[in-house]
């Protein structure tokens, strides 16, 4: 039993919950896709498709999804060279979901992340009891096509290296937001047999709808789809049929194109305005929604978060991305350049800047100065 | 680790699947609402509204779900006598995976259930490791409010009985569809620092939305949230907004009334036929899908099941409501009144009753002639 929630988490929850619903913060935090990208009338019309036309989208379905939408799944994949067919396709309530299942089947007591990872899955990990580190483990987690929070796509070494693990979780969620190209060769093409793979119409399509996905290795997938059913017993039938829709339109490819350009150009007025921040590091990333930043400050994420959000800016401190016990690192944050309006990021950097100025020790301020 | 699925689980969804797809065969089984009484166009007018004017709707949101559904359905409770605030609703993808959160905070070693209860339950429970009986336990699980599958509502006593536990998970999921009347005043009510209360709006408007509730002692409220957060991280942020819309409807209450008279008029229906099935046990429900069937028959659920396909009919297995080990019983069987077609009951019985007439031993036979 865990009546209390770890209070870290919760301290950092509230005051960001706080920050999103105070109209004068500027955020940076969140890792939101941009609403306006939402495909709002081609979304109406499926549903309107879905609910008066397609009888089983609101009734109860099989837990694995929709023919269809396993069908679209698969063969996208299969564009991208693995051989996955659609009866390997079970349909999650997204990414995290399809996460959930995986560790619910192999209760991994240990499990290898990068330094940094998506906190989502951390805090999943930390539920599961299974214990995180940096160092190899025979079950790996990692986001090769683009990597959460630092944006970059993993080299041929690093693919290698993720695939000495026994098994591989593959996080596909950023895949299709490369700004340079259309999604890599996941490592399930190299490595079938011990990688699950999951991915995400969160970021392409809406996170409101919740559909994702989870291709096993075969042999796991009786064992998948059963953890599905007795879960929740589906993914919402009228998302799937939606998202399904929106795949077998002409359009859609076109559409991801226009979202690589889209975060492509968000990115770039962020990375052109970041060098007002002092004393900090980033490079440009591959793709996604965020820039990380690193700085030269040691202290409590925690107070620093304060400290922004007394000047009216918000961002995710780093401490959500580390695995605990990763020694003592500088204070880090990541920047989401995806849902900050356009017109708000010079602000926002500037009282991001104050704080790190008020913040920064005077003698490290000297230093620098010298 | 468990990659094999049950295999008397796996044997008898693959024949159930198999009749799903046999439109030869007359199914009485799966419990499903009738897709007739989902009310699609005020759904499709919803879903346009949702989509085109409700930003939030497609966007991440928070884990406890929409404030207004969350309102709604503490508004639902007040009504029935039970002191529930929004705060302390959490909107999840239906009721299963209420029940979900509720075995991951409490982690149950055993847990009391009816002789015969919800197969969804009992395989949730089986997943999660907690030994299931019917002999008072700390923690158990019942549906006061109607019954499944036997489709009773619980006497005062027997109310009284289910509150002697430490914790008592509560599935209201049938409470609105009593024949007789609106639903019942909530355990919830009576004890609210000891019961998980769950409900759904899968059988009331449409169970292909997966919209439910998770109401906890207060005292759970906070760690009950965070495993929200954790697993999916929210409930489709569509179908909330979908539901809170037909909820904030005047026409809601009417819509259950008339889903009241129309199932009770098929559980009529299915009732004044079913003395066609020789040497059988029943009685009328008091609401809900379905009517439970005793037979005096021995034998296996499987073979019955495959006989019963043979002749084209279907049916829910007895031994799938059933926690193993209470004993030698005689096969029973679910049958669902809720969307078998009306013009298929007569020929399905029929088919039903050849079955048992064929798979009676003629000794058996012959004693009840005489």
């Amino acid at each position: 039993m865990q009546k209390s929630p770890d209070m870290k988490t919760l301290a950092l929850d509230q005051l960001l919950r706080t920050s999103a619903r105070n109209e004068g913060v500027i955020s940076f935090a969140g890792g939101l896709p941009a609403s306006r990208t939402f495909p709002r009338s081609g979304l109406a019309q499926a549903a309107s498709h879905a609910i008066l036309e397609m009888q089983e989208a609101l009734q109860y379905d099989w837990p694995e999804g929709r023919r269809t939408l396993r069908e679209q799944v698969a063969e996208r994949l299969q564009a991208r060279g693995a051989e996955v067919s659609a009866d390997e396709v079970i349909i999650t309530n997204g990414a995290q979901d399809a996460l959930g299942l995986v560790l619910e089947l192999l209760a991994p007591p240990s499990i290898q992340v990068d330094p940094e990872t998506y906190p989502g899955a951390l805090d999943m990990f930390k539920r599961h009891r299974c214990a995180v580190g940096v160092k190899p483990a025979p079950v790996r987690y990692c986001m090769p096509a683009l990597q959460n929070p630092r944006g970059y796509s993993a080299s041929p070494e690093q693919r290698a290296q993720m695939l000495e693990a026994a098994v591989v979780i593959e996080d596909d969620a950023y895949a299709e937001l490369l700004f340079e190209s259309g999604p890599p060769r996941p490592l399930l093409a190299d490595a079938r047999d011990k990688v699950f793979h999951l991915g995400s119409f969160s970021k392409t399509l809406s996170p409101g709808l919740r559909v994702g996905w989870l291709v096993p290795p075969q042999e796991w997938l009786s064992a998948a789809r059963e953890a599905k059913a007795s879960r929740d017993p589906q993914a919402c039938g009228l998302s799937q049929a939606l998202v399904e829709q929106l795949l077998s339109s002409p359009k859609f490819d076109d559409r991801l194109a226009s979202l690589r350009r889209h975060y492509r150009s968000r990115a770039e007025q962020l990375l052109a305005k970041l060098p007002v921040l002092p004393r900090v590091h980033f490079s440009m990333p591959s793709g996604g929604f965020s820039v990380w930043v690193t700085t030269e400050l040691h202290g409590s994420d925690e107070a620093l978060l304060r400290e922004a959000l007394k000047r009216g800016v918000a961002f995710d401190p780093g401490c959500l991305f580390r695995p605990t016990g990763v020694g003592d690192l500088t204070l880090a944050m990541r920047l989401s350049f995806s849902s900050v309006p356009e017109a708000d990021i010079e602000t926002g950097l500037e009282r991001l800047a104050n704080t790190l100025e008020a913040v920064t020790p005077s003698r490290q301020r000297r230093q620098r100065a010298a």
